[in-house]
């Protein structure tokens, strides 16, 4: 069994289960998915990543990259597709590892779990598990990309108070702050706790 | 000195080094404010959480929460508001907690450093650390909420095929994926590479 970056099968699923609280499929997926991606990158680069999807994938890049969510190296920008881009984020050079559907065809249970084309009761747990250890990268696809200049460059943000939230905020967004203006967060607040601060 | 949920002072410095790759302002107040959070929140509750900063805070959550991006208990709805809201993922009650910027001025180098109202050559790394272990959860408020009832459901996805990228992607979104609908990813494809599934 060929290992996942530098962990064993049986270490990855380990992490898997602490940090992500359960094995997914997406989960041994998204391994095999970085692993084949850090092995077509230069060495001794710096690189960032772009995930195409909030589902397990950024799961499997941060515990395999240095890139996190809230370290910023990773940013999942949602699109839906199980995709992940790596690359230089000095010159954007990089590449862009996905899921290959033509590739599937070998691997009946991956694609039915993959497409959902099977209702979820229907589909064998260890089947599929089996099969993507088997396929390991070989249901990727790899392109060469090149990131755009204008998102490499991260200018320095500056900092406003919202005149209604009385909270800081990106003043690039504008006089208020976009929850306050755009009302997009789905939450509404009951009341203010005393306890805060104890 | 307070523990940081399970974890001591010390180990927390430590799991933030390995985990975000060095030791942030904005994880030290990230882990306060999580340490609130599951202090006001009942006990023996399944909780999801909405982060509203990409920035250091989702990082504490994942460290110190079962929730991650990934395993999607935790989604981060960027408005550039350092504060996240946890709640009971069946009723949506929850609290919400946030930066409360009248509480900084009792620790002038938090905010200082907070609103970036000094240029960070001019900041004392070792003092805003110092005040922020000094402040512990008092520079935070708290916020009794519920979370709309529309986004707690979340019904199941069905998937499609992209006649254009031929890739998969939600069905809800169209007849073709988000990428090829509006261009949104900010990368172009420069070759497809012939390495992949070897």
């Amino acid at each position: 069994m060929a290992n996942i970056v530098s962990y064993t099968f049986e270490q990855y699923c380990d992490r898997v289960t602490e940090f992500h609280g359960h094995l997914a499929p997406g989960m041994l997926v998204g391994g095999y998915m970085v692993d084949l991606a850090l092995h077509n990158l230069p060495k001794d680069i710096l690189f960032d990543v772009i995930c195409e999807t909030p589902a397990c994938l950024p799961d499997a890049i941060q515990l395999l990259t240095p890139c996190s969510v809230g370290n910023q190296w990773l940013r999942v920008i949602d699109v839906g597709r199980y995709a992940a881009t790596f690359y230089n984020k000095y010159t954007g050079d990089g590449i862009r590892v996905y899921i290959d559907i033509d590739k599937l065809t070998r691997w009946p249970a991956i694609k039915d779990w993959y497409l959902k084309l099977k209702p979820k009761k229907q589909q064998d747990r260890q089947q599929i598990f089996d099969q993507i250890k088997e396929a390991g990268t070989q249901i990727c696809g790899l392109e060469t990309i090149k990131v755009s200049s204008e998102f490499l460059t991260r200018p320095d943000k500056t900092v406003a108070v919202c005149p209604i939230c009385h909270e800081s905020y990106r003043s690039e967004d504008g006089e208020i702050c976009p929850a306050c203006k755009e009302g997009c967060l789905p939450y509404r607040v009951v009341a203010k706790t005393s306890s805060a601060g104890s």
